[in-house]
């Protein structure tokens, strides 16, 4: 990778372009403005581009993606992963040279694999910051989601040094760290630790649904243990319905591990088997007080 | 039940005794003090009798079971379930005249069922506040939990209306909500919306931790997400096990509801069935954005 002040200073002389406004791409526009030389934002409504502008996310915007990315150093696509998809079919030939190209996505096969197959006058880059809320939309946007956050980075063979160094500027900038991951090895990793938990969560809505509507106090009763659990249920349908199609085989693979792991913790409870299930449940217990 | 305000006046004029220092019994104690004519701490060791005296929870306390209780007006046994069904075992003789006798168990089928055969001079009454952390222990203790939370309550046929009345002032004071429940029915629901959701986290924590043995990173990536949907598994485990083994057949119940929603979510991934995917994950959603 570059020298770090010299990233910096490049990211400092650049024109950054936001692909979408919702929740991932307006606060990150809102982290960098001011970071970069101007921070451009791309969306689809004229409304969203209005609000970015009010809320002071962007320098300036527009609902034309060909002059949205016409003069961008790097444009970074922030929609969910079948339109992040889409887009990578025609956004190559709009790009200026040596532009970086990278994404917000929160798989990440199926878009390098995409991205090897841009024109070779343009950088691409995998991105997927490990960050986010339950709502979605540029009303939810707030620029601080990015500090402390880890910001997976995948690298093609492709990927300049140079264009490495203005995305490891670009994150730093946002406050994240960034981490260098295989992109198959990312999606496997996320299918575990972050598609898992969504699914689980739904599981659990519906049951806990199924039995209200035989036992209504059911919601009386549900507590923050409830509401924790069940959190990721309320994500944005159509951004989880991607990361589920497009990472597919992992997360199918993550589910089969989980039955598993359940139908043990249940084997225990319906032998009463005391010291077992102790045992099981401390090591879990300390592994989950360790975080 | 009785009328609030003269039942309001009755908990003034009590003495109640919170058999059980931890973390919510010293929360409660430190709920009630003020509110009543004294409050009571009895704890297994002295160190934590001190601690509640320190910190302003308790009147006066004392390690002895018989001399905290035998003034009491109301006695709450706030232990683990096996620890509240082995004192519901000696403690009738201890207590005076038409004292009431309640408890804070998780479960409440067998606790009443034991609460039956208590001595007839003595009120009986189940109980169970929707409150808690995964932090165990009188140095999480904080009289605020109570606020706001239902404070579940199985009246057993014997118990009296003056002794509901008082329970219910009690209840009130703490800052908590009663509602009245059938023990049994209890027991289903809250295998559903709480006991549910402990194994739900366990067994997340169970696979991620599999992973992490070959995968070391999937820690650098876990988020708010998996830190959300895991919280509970940090719970105290003699607390989860007692409630898992006490509330067994409604816990296994909900286990298989659940396993059958997680298999047909399972499957509609499998099949890459958008449209039935995208309907149940968007009726879910509504049902968790609702609450």
């Amino acid at each position: 990778m570059n020298d770090p002040a010299f990233s910096s200073r490049q990211l400092a002389d650049s024109q950054i372009a936001i692909v979408g406004l919702g929740l991932m791409g307006a606060s990150l526009a809102g982290a960098l403005r001011g970071q970069s030389r101007q921070t451009v934002g791309v969306a689809r409504r004229e409304e969203t581009v209005e609000i970015a502008l009010e809320r002071g996310l962007i320098d300036w915007g527009t609902t034309n993606l060909a002059s949205g990315v016409q003069s961008a150093d790097a444009v970074v696509l922030a929609t969910p992963v079948r339109t992040i998809l889409r887009l990578l079919d025609e956004i190559g030939p709009l790009l200026p040279a040596e532009c970086l190209i990278m994404d917000l996505g929160s798989t990440k096969a199926q878009i390098v694999s995409k991205m090897a197959g841009l024109p070779a006058h343009v950088q691409p880059l995998g991105g997927h910051p490990m960050c986010g809320k339950e709502v979605a939309g540029i009303a939810a946007a707030d620029p601080a989601i990015y500090r402390g956050c880890t910001f997976v980075l995948t690298p093609l063979a492709r990927t300049s040094e140079a264009a490495l160094g203005l995305a490891d500027a670009l994150v730093r900038s946002s406050g994240a760290h960034p981490l260098i991951m295989e992109p198959d090895r990312h999606d496997q990793v996320v299918a575990t630790i972050s598609h898992l938990p969504y699914a689980i969560a739904c599981a659990l809505v519906a049951t806990a649904q199924t039995m209200a509507s035989l036992e209504p106090a059911v919601w009386d009763v549900a507590a923050s243990g409830y509401l924790d659990t069940s959190r990721l249920a309320a994500s944005d349908v159509t951004m989880m319905l991607d990361i589920l199609l497009t990472n597919r085989d992992a997360v199918l693979k993550s589910l089969d591990a989980y039955a598993d792991q359940l139908r043990d913790l249940t084997a225990l409870i319906r032998e009463k088997n005391t010291v077992g299930l102790r045992a099981a449940l401390d090591g879990i217990r300390e592994c989950r007080a360790d975080m």
